[in-house]
This record gives structure tokens, sequence and C-alpha cells, in this order.
């Protein structure tokens, strides 16, 4: 299964995604995604030193600038 | 609803971007988007420290720039 | 309309450029454009702490590297 | 052979992939990898200072990101 | 002119490039250029606190890295 | 000779080649490249300094992370 394929698979379960910057982690359920990795989480939360900081709700995440994305549920 | 769409159904409302970059979170009523999430934005201004700082008008941001994108009204 | 071609409408008009790096905010007249907003700028200069700093005359920059574009005439 | 073809080459077996930003170095069994050098690692881990350090399973590299990739087992 | 028309044209004369990078700026002769802005230039130095320091030779660069360039004969 | 058909016509020799990110100056022997200016190289090591520092054999190197690429038997 192809990469993007496999984002796609991770559709309606949460998702801890690492953006490009300095503090960008956040953790979101994946509402859908698209073959160049852009992402549409709902109930989405950054994450600070492992801990919960901000919640940010329905965020759109631009794909070129994910750094890593891991299922939270595997 | 793909991201880019998800983003399209926004035109006309305020939205907050984060931008690559140290302190480029800007808000502002969107104008228009196309599928590579180029944005336009109108009444534009920077936030800095979570406040109003430097008011831009219109401003087109380029989307590969784009960190993440928060509709303001939901 | 769509954001390229918002910048399509201003060849002939100044602009303000904020490319990525730490200090490189330009401002010129716009004298073409394309999709990919890659820009050719006239009678371009360099702007540090909001004065004008460098002259630099003509100048192609490089659309991927565009933070923003902001009108200077609107 | 190119490089892409390389990388695909190596699906099954251990890499090490440095991403951009500054910590990110990370070692894990090549699950699939596409054209854009997207790549799905499993029993990953990120490696600090030359050792192990956070473990993350199941990642998903978003292929832009990646500077370079050293195959483990040649 | 299209801006990647305007470097076409500046084949066989010197430009200066300002790279992605904290100093990576450099002047050299454009041999040749495409479409991406993928640039080969001879005779090319890095240019340090605005003067010439190390001689590098023949040097590709890549389009997506350069942040602007600059006719010198202008 | 258009820039990417220069880097195709050094496969089999060495370059030197500098990487987006603070200390990722690598020097190898080509073995393939590709339009996107994805290389792979062999008997790579990385460049500190100017003195070789770890020696990372082969190596698969993203195009768009490559800041420049410099022959060395020119």
């Amino acid at each position: 299964m192809f990469p993007n394929k496999k984002v796609q698979a991770l559709v309606g379960s949460r998702v801890q995604v690492e953006m490009k910057g300095d503090k960008n982690t956040l953790e979101g359920k994946l509402e859908s995604a698209d073959d160049n990795l852009n992402l549409h989480l709902i109930d989405t939360f950054e994450i600070a030193n492992g801990v919960k900081s901000r919640s940010l709700g329905s965020v759109v995440l631009r794909g070129n600038n994910i750094i890593l994305l891991i299922p939270k549920g595997e």
C-alpha cells in the first residue's frame, strides 16, 4: 500500500502530525486527505513538550509542510 | 470533502493562516483560493502573541508556504 | 478572481513581497508574473525595519519562495 | 537505476532517513515508497546523537521533506 | 516577457543569485536555465559581506531553492 | 545543455552537493540522477569545515533539497 493510500486508510481515526517549524506538532481526527497529503483534521490540538497545549478545532494542513504523520490507534 | 474543497467552502468567511517563518500568523477574510491553496485575503492583519499587530489589507499568500489554516467562524 | 489572476492584474503597479529568509522584504514595480507566482520586478529595493535599504533594480523572484504579496496602490 | 527506483528496491529492508528540521533522523523498515519519495516506515525510531531515542512505530514521511536516505543493509 | 523567459534571455551574461540558507549568494555567468529556474553557472564565486570569497567554477543550482536572481549587466 | 542534462552528463564522476540544513555538504560518485535532480551517490562522505567527516556509503538525495551541485573533476 503506497504511503498516500496508507494515509487515506487512516481517515476517521486520530493521527499525530509533525509540521515544519519549531513547535508544530498537532493531533486530531483525520477528516480527509488527498494525494498531496493535504489534510483536514477536526478536534485538533497542539502538543508541546509531550502534553496538549492549544485547542485548534478544525484545521487544514498543507501537505508539503508535513514532516511526518503517525497513526495514534495502531 | 477533500482539504482543498474544505478551503474553497470557506470563501467569504474569516480564516487564520500560519505561514512559514517565525512570526507570520495572519487573519483575514478569504476572498479566493485555488487548488494549490494559494489564497487571496482581504481585511488582513498580522497576529503577534495572540493580538492584532500590523494591518495589511489585501494580501496574496503562496500556498506551499502555508503551514495550517483555521476557520474562525466554526 | 483566483489568487494568481489577482497577481496578474497587478502587473504595472507596485507590490511589496515578503520572501523566505530573515530579511527579504522587497518592493518594486511588477513587470510580469506567471501562474507559479514567479515575478519579475523592476525599480526594486529591499526594505529593512520599514525603510528602504539596498536598491536592486531588475530582480526575478522564484514563486515558491514568496511568503506573501501586498499591492501597494490599493 | 534511477534514484526513485533505487528506493523502491529497498522496500522490505531497513533505511535511515534524515528529514528537514534539527533532530529528525529516523530509522525503520521501508514498507512502501512512491515516486515522490513519500515513505511508509514501520518499526521506526528516532536517532539522536547517534543513539536510538523515541520509538515511533508506523510512520508516513512526506518525500519533499527528506534530505537523504541511507540503506542500512548494504 | 514572463519571468522564466526573462531568465532565459540572460544566458551568456553574469547574474547574482541568492539561494536559501544563510550565506549562499553566488555570482557567475549563466550557461543555461530551464523553466524551473534550474541554473548552470560557470566562473562562479561566492559573495560574503559584499566581497568575493570562495571560487566555485561550474555550479548547478536547483531552481526551487533560488530566492532571487539579479542581472549584473543591466 | 540544460542544467539537468548537465547533471546527467556527470554520472560516473564525483560531485559535491550542498543540501539544505546547516551541515549537509556531501561528496560522492554520482551513480544516477533524474530530471528532478534526485541523486544516487555511492562512496559518499560528509564534509565539515572543508574536511571529510562521516562516511555514508550509498545515499539517495531528494532533488528539491539540493542547494547546489559542483562537479569535482572539471
